[in-house]
């Protein structure tokens, strides 16, 4: 069983286009049976509703912003990072690009251009063999998104997945992926608020896709135990 | 100064784009008074006029190929990687990807999907402070080229540096590094034969920084020397 | 079922350290019940054996070499490499680091330095995570093997298993992983005909996990039509 | 001119092995003349005197810390990683790969596996043609330093430069560069406080080597500006 915490920053964040709160939408849509249980999560108070214990009981968190990126504690973002480290998988989705833990993850602020825009997107499989575009649309049509494009400031990906293709001429690295100690990060672009991107039944697979090849790995043991220095007083020769 | 040979399949191809042969085309082209000289170079006989003797005194070969793949020599091919293993440079244009020298240095049958057109074509730079974009407009814009698109069967790059982006809705790994043994590889997408695509300002800008780039950084040994095995008898500890 | 071809160049190789030729003792050191078959092969006549066919019914082809690099025709080799681009796996083992196969497919000349020695070995596991480590010991211990030391005339890895130590003074990378269109490979050090390394429990544990990793994972296709150039007439916006 | 600030977390670390502090002895040591001019920094009050004037002039910080990262706020490890995104380098030596500004740039924990020792270390170069190792022995020889050894907690690097040997047997990348944004990153293991390695005239030239690669090569802007969003409003096609 993969435990996914979806959290959007707020409620009413695209309820026009899902009819309900994103976190619910996605949560419902994620869910496959007893195998993927989902969460629905809005920020409120300090830890902005991710608890430590939530944290701990979290396989995968899939994680939603736009306006409100300032909100989030440095030690919230922290402690994002530190439980990834120790085998958490995170799922950041459109302008969750420069959200506070995606640059603790990556290292970098990403930054990126944009265009406000219903731009015709095509995504492109750069690596179709990878398990997250198992059995995706290439290219992958989507009849309107907002425009993200290059230079974007991150890491050479670990993994490059697909390229986006924009109606307006720009091209952006829409799908990548980072390994970070025990854990994986997968960065997807598609998500606009006021389209309903996530309703696209290919975009779904390969969100699903996402969820199990993120998903926690390993046993669960706290951030601070496991990857603690480790003193060996034994001689290897 | 920069020793660049300039190989191009055929004597006709392109004229009428260039009003001469490709090859003299581009050896003008990128000569750079005394910094670069060029040579222009058609296949002829078993060695397709590129003998041991040319290529131990070239520091980057210029390779353009696309209707004759078939007639160069595996044993050319071959001697081209090792030459690059032992520090040449080696620059493959446009419809040299499915080359045997390609092949042999990047491991893989370098195979995409085309198709004919005139498309307009926008390369982005993913990685704009790479040498070989240094001053390069960023989007390049070209009126009009043949159109290639993923997925493309290259190993990943060790560095990718531009993305195209074309009209029909494609995208393409325009330009992309791969370092083999002391010697660098480039390959750049743009450069059908029916269009002057190799006038295109932006487009010499960035030939001219990828000979520099891929340019030989080391003295030249004969790559069955400097690549030979290498017994030790010293005890290091 | 995973049908495992191993080629050892000759049939006398390390048969004191196996009380049988090589190939033989891989081949049946390797199989698992009927999970994974094996066949032995020797090089005999042009084809050195590894006919069209049998390397079209081949999962992953295993290769052990050392003294007749030279005589394997180029065209074997790339005939190897062409049919990995196609989707086979290949494990290249010890010596076959100068292979002509191995060469093909990572486009250098894989030149090391070397020791004849019977020093200690330990291999450290860089990425403990990976398929080809799982459940092997960390370090491995080799009790004696020839030294093999860097610099390692090879391109980045894909992905880096396992740095190798030596007594006398010297680390190896010694598994690398590359990506080869559809096809995987594996590089190990350790095997010195003089040595009984492949009869080492955990050693056997890596190259059974390595054999699953690199087995092919695409139903059979033939090299040249799996990536012919696409043409395609459809435009996508 | 390339303007080196040192940062040392206490004034007399390391003073036994080089008659000063540890500071003092970099910033002398590292000086080249009028091309590098270096400043030695121990922290004092809520900036750790690493004020945001000190970072905007500074090229490459030089980071050595032991015993009280935890002391280090969380808002200057920030504020370094987002100097370094803007284009500053920086140099995290030794114990220092658990500080915050480092686990801020790479994204993991950094963490090691140790053994207090004082064993001789071997410096295999891994990628002898990089220039930070340009005229740097290989191997380089130290006689005695603490051993550091893998797993180590890191990304992939985007270049890995030397791996070590230790006396007891292990292995560890010792040398590891990161491109973050604009800025560059550099880590380097040897540099216990115990242990003169600093003196070593190797070791020196290396980091000389690194000072001038990671040194800033784009004009001074403030992080938030440089990296903020960029809205486009024009159209490409």
């Amino acid at each position: 069983m993969i435990r996914v915490t979806v959290w959007v920053e707020e409620q009413n964040v695209a309820k026009e286009a899902y009819g309900k709160g994103l976190a619910q939408y996605l949560a419902e849509a994620l869910a496959v049976e007893d195998e993927v249980v989902c969460t629905a999560v809005y920020p409120e108070g300090g830890d902005m509703r991710l608890s430590e214990e939530l944290l701990r009981n979290t396989d995968v968190l899939v994680w939603w912003a736009h306006c409100y990126h300032d909100q989030v504690p440095d030690s919230l973002a922290l402690a994002i990072r530190q439980e990834v480290n120790a085998g958490m998988g995170a799922i950041f989705l459109h302008s969750a690009h420069p959200s506070k833990p995606f640059q603790a993850l990556v290292g970098t602020g990403g930054a990126l251009h944009w265009r406000e825009s219903s731009d015709k997107e095509l995504l492109w499989a750069v690596k179709p063999e990878h398990p997250i575009l198992k059995g995706v649309a290439n290219p992958l049509y989507l009849a309107e998104e907002e425009t993200y494009f290059e230079p974007f400031d991150i890491p050479t990906p670990d993994e490059l997945l697909q390229i986006g293709w924009f109606e307006g001429g720009e091209v952006f690295r829409s799908s990548v992926c980072y390994y970070r100690g025990k854990g994986r990060v997968f960065y997807f672009q598609p998500g606009h608020e006021t389209f309903a991107t996530y309703r696209n039944e290919e975009v779904l697979k390969l969100l699903k896709n996402a969820v199990k090849w993120a998903a926690r790995r390993v046993e669960y043991q706290k951030p601070d135990s496991v990857w603690q220095e480790k003193r060996s007083t034994e001689i290897y020769f």
